[in-house]
């Protein structure tokens, strides 16, 4: 495994196009969808074609990208008023992850300062997102394995990989980096209803010639029993000022188990994950998918036959042992301690 | 709803068959499979067209009935050998169940006590053990519902409901008992990979005009943390001396979690699922089966995935609230008063 080259992208820019590695096909099918409009790009956030918090962002930063090549006039000034309201329909396709808010709110910015032909400088503002991200997330790949350092084993849930980000992960980029120094033992929760972790956790760690072992959601407890293993290792949709961390569901659940079982816990994810104006967690918005994705289909007519579906849930900072950034590592983390990332 | 008739049977007798319900087409197909030998009922249990501890040892007796149906002979001695050898591989179809050696014990004993043609006797005593059943499980339905008195809602784990034996279900017969004294709030945990808690729980509970909400069973926690909950309630597959219990993966994800939410943890089962034998839960067979019902079809050859997949965990008995079964309950149970139902 090349340390810069991993095999799988999640997200291309080519020939003035968005790429995007369809992740609702994978593991059966690798295919890239090729997109030209900023709406389109919305849904296929919305609708799952690609996931994971930096890479919808970094994937929203793109769209902004081809909403000003399709509307900048240098003799219509209304324009801008069409990408704006773009940029609105993007914020809105998922409701979690920060990093969406994060990167179209500094493509917003820049809009507002480039006074000529606004198409090379906001183009190369999203490349220059995306590459951020791949830097970010191997330094956060090797500040991790330095606070793991001789691991047993680890369990990783969902995918917060090089399939979530611009490119080699954020939990599995901390994986990743420990599997150059030795790491041999890892295990992947499945992560119900929609299967991140069978569908590409331990697909994309097979394509970098790393083996892994999935196990059901609720089989992560007799793990952590019976099995070796001394860390879980998660990514984060959006972290509050005091070290509160939303995530995909279930990461709550493993934390509280890790504590029974005295495993460490770590999140790893960028400072773009971070939400500063939430003083705790309780005000990230929560968001709930359809019932469909739980229950059969012949349910559909039974009014007695109902499902909850959160698809991200609240880790409160005081079940995690530490929060590894680009910018540095907080053990233990508070809305004290927290503040080391802000500078 | 009437509380002798559950609108589900898992498990009849009609015309010397044993009659089962396929549990694998559930919720599409209501199929019941039609049984006369032995080693055909071992094969039902084993690819598990029926299951849940105690389903499987009435099974099992019909089928004892099914196989001295089939070799009784008033004039050639060695067709007990042959009903011998066909108990033996009853006993080996599935190791985590105690109720399938409990019902064995009882059938093989009674075998070498009748001194004339048997096959009346051996089958009244196989209709014997699953009318009990169904008498043990209303008892614990009502000893339940007066522990849980008023609650604002509960979570039960697989299904442990009518489906799971003989009929009302003990968990299910719980909640049964609590709905017609006014329970409204029932989740249901999906319980990968096998899908119980979606395919049959909810279905089951909706043939008698039940209504009840599923969930993936990584949500559990995150379901305490935000929503009116006061008690999960399980079955059990067996039961040691003093009070650990082995049930569906996922049971100790969930008292664990309950615990710490301080949300209140029952196992109802019959004393049947007790092994007096085993001091503690830690000689418990805990069955794995296959990769594949984890790991997506195309996997199949890559050597790189690998799954670990226990269909059954360990719960400690410091971690239940309640041990309900039709001779008593047992609260915050030990090897001590462990021991009040052994008379």
């Amino acid at each position: 495994m090349n340390l810069n080259n991993t095999a799988v992208a999640a997200i291309k820019w080519e020939d003035n196009k968005l790429l995007l590695l369809d992740q609702r096909e994978l593991p059966n099918t690798v295919n890239y969808r090729s997109y030209t409009q900023a709406p389109e790009v919305a849904k296929a956030i919305k609708n799952m074609c690609v996931r994971g918090a930096p890479a919808i962002g970094i994937s929203a930063a793109y769209a902004v990208a081809l909403s000003v090549q399709q509307y900048y006039s240098s003799t219509n000034e209304n324009w801008l008023q069409q990408v704006n309201l773009e940029i609105q329909e993007l914020n809105a396709s998922r409701p979690t992850a920060v990093n969406l808010t994060w990167a179209l709110k500094l493509m917003q910015q820049a809009l507002e300062q480039i006074k000529d032909n606004p198409i090379a400088k906001i183009t190369a503002l999203a490349k220059k997102i995306h590459a951020d991200d791949i830097v970010a997330n191997q330094t956060i790949g090797e500040l991790g394995a330095n606070v793991i350092g001789e691991s047993i084993g680890v369990l990783t849930h969902c995918n917060a990989g090089a399939l979530a980000t611009g490119g080699y992960g954020t939990a599995l980029g901390v994986i990743r980096s420990s599997v150059q120094r030795g790491l041999k033992t890892i295990y992947a929760a499945e992560t119900r209803p929609w299967l991140q972790g069978a569908r590409l956790t331990v697909w994309e760690l097979a394509q970098d010639n790393i083996s892994s072992t999935l196990i059901s959601d609720s089989s992560a407890a007799e793990l952590m029993r019976t099995q070796a293993i001394d860390w879980i290792i998660v990514g984060a949709d959006r972290i509050a000022a005091n070290g509160d961390v939303a995530n995909k569901i279930g990461t709550y659940s493993l934390a509280i188990l890790a504590k029974f079982h005295q495993i460490k816990f770590m999140v790893a994810a960028p400072t773009s994950t971070i939400d500063w104006n939430l003083n705790t967690g309780s005000k990230i918005p929560i968001e709930h998918r359809t019932a469909q994705e739980l229950l059969p289909a012949c349910y559909t007519k039974n009014k007695l036959i109902n499902a909850w579906n959160p698809v991200f849930d609240l880790t409160p900072a005081n079940l995690i042992t530490a929060i590894v950034t680009e910018k540095g590592v907080v053990f233990n983390p508070n809305s004290n301690n927290m503040k080391t990332l802000q500078c």
